[in-house]
């Protein structure tokens, strides 16, 4: 039997599908929703112990390097083992009154925004004791998801700036749209009114100067530090109630195939040429959803190199034939 | 400030850690269990979806082939083409009884363990139409902790066994085990015991058969359908049972640092020679907790070389800037 040379499948079987995936798609939403209130608790108490260990976090962060995709530098580490003492991460838009027995998604907000929060003791390098990054997951209207954010200034010490510069100017670049009502950051743009919007993003003095920065650095140094700049493809949360409603609706749409489906062309938008640290989006799922989590493991992981000295237990030793 | 050069750790903090990681790991199985029971009724009506589709899982195995790890061959293929018909997972160790509301892992038994079966339809080359594999989490008197398994018959038709002979001398080994009472498989081992029932198997002739077979194999074809004779280090119900309540006793001795906890040598056992697929562990942990619930997510994933033909829907782009 030879491999078939075309598989051609009804559009119905596929909406099925699609259907099931929404649904499993759901259920893992609510059970990442109970994990957190599950957690939450020991995580926070975690914290004490952790304390009683200097650069317990970076050492996670030097185990997870590979976890990370991004280059945690020589300088960056020393900020971490001079002066990181706790991460903590936050679901913000969990409801506050949500509880494990609830059932159904509805009730769990939206479990893949997080906040993720640094605490630096003094330091060489910046007057910061707090560090704090909220992403927010966001449906545009567009059809695209993803977790957008708000660059976040870092008070730098004169001469220590590790991203260079880059910090500073994506936040400036954030600052002066801010500023402009015209940029419209909160509203909810079709795609027309997005162009205007990044057509007139990209004549501001402080995109220019930020893009030309990223430019001349694209082979250079980069810095953990700038995850902190990270934007995503900016998304207001206004936008993103009327896209995901429209999602929704969609859905609803049991079974119907849709041959009419808009096609939206992909645009070129002034973040693509602005964002300081690309793996923004990856880096934090992977602190959210695994760094942080699995810090001892991390932590206790054997490592070859290791200088940690620790009794072994044999008791996660695996029973492979 | 340079690198410290050595950490040294209270073992006392040590010993609060690992009780953080045992919380945390309670919550991970109590959530496993309740992802199970959320999706399990989604699973099987998505298989009469799936059903429509000549071929999915042959595709799904075909694109999820580097999770594997392990060499599916253009024989196997061939199979899975032409009759891997459903495949379903089911958890058979958590009470029938158990509902999502429940909390505290006691309540959801042992939902690592995992039966796979595989169903065909009438096919060249056995006679089989179910395969169905049961993985047991087991905790070994050692310390040990992992998945064993039985290894299951294939009624394979004359000159079509694409394991070559391999999968019938593993359950010949194992049928042969079963029938002498003084292997006690079914019996809780201390240490010497299980030493001295190894070095009995050894000396059986469908051992040394196993064996030689897997010699003269090491750098030829294998096949996945070796899956099904998996055994890991065999560790019986009863055994797990004394072992693991002796774990969780160590475990509520809270703080306490146990100094004269004893470190059992690594021994070889039989199995180590007579494993005829030595991913199976991962293999089945892969297969129950990533391939089959994204079994969709992986048939319609983007693939340059595919020749599905799919409407495509951008809902899924993702914003990164």
């Amino acid at each position: 039997m030879s491999m078939p040379e075309e598989i051609v499948i009804d559009p119905a079987v596929i909406k099925e599908l699609q259907q099931f995936e929404d649904a499993i798609s759901d259920v893992d939403l609510e059970i990442a929703a109970k994990q957190w209130l599950m957690t939450k608790d020991i995580f926070a108490k975690r914290q004490n112990s952790i304390a009683k260990i200097p650069g317990f976090w970076s050492v996670v962060f030097d185990k997870a390097v590979s976890e990370l995709e991004a280059a945690i530098t020589p300088r960056d580490n020393v900020i971490f083992q001079q002066a990181l003492t706790a991460i903590n991460v936050d679901r913000p838009e969990i409801p506050a009154g949500a509880k494990t027995t609830d059932t159904g998604i509805d009730k769990f907000g939206e479990p893949r925004s997080m906040t993720i929060t640094f605490h630096f003791k003094e330091n060489d390098f910046f007057t910061d004791s707090v560090l704090a990054k909220t992403f927010y997951y966001r449906y545009g209207n567009d059809g695209s998801t993803g977790l957008v954010s708000e660059p976040v200034k870092i008070n730098w010490k004169a001469g220590k700036d590790v991203t260079e510069g880059l910090s500073d100017a994506a936040y400036g670049f954030w600052q002066a749209q801010k500023a402009d009502a015209s940029q419209q950051l909160d509203a909810a743009l079709s795609g027309d009114a997005r162009k205007a919007r990044d057509a007139k993003a990209r004549e501001m003095p402080q995109y220019k100067a930020l893009a030309a920065m990223i430019e001349e650095k694209e082979m250079g140094a980069t810095s953990f530090f700038n995850f902190f700049s990270y934007r995503g493809r900016w998304t207001s949360a206004a936008e993103s109630v009327q896209a995901k409603a429209e999602a929704m609706a969609k859905r609803a749409k049991a079974g119907e195939v849709d041959e009419e489906e808009e096609e939206e062309e992909e645009e070129e938008f002034p973040e693509e040429h602005v964002e300081t640290f690309p793996p923004g989006h990856d880096v934090a799922v992977t602190i959210g959803d695994d760094i942080f989590p699995s810090a001892i493991d991390y932590f206790l992981e054997d490592d070859i190199d290791s200088d940690i000295d620790l009794d072994s237990d044999d008791e996660d030793e695996e029973m492979e034939g």
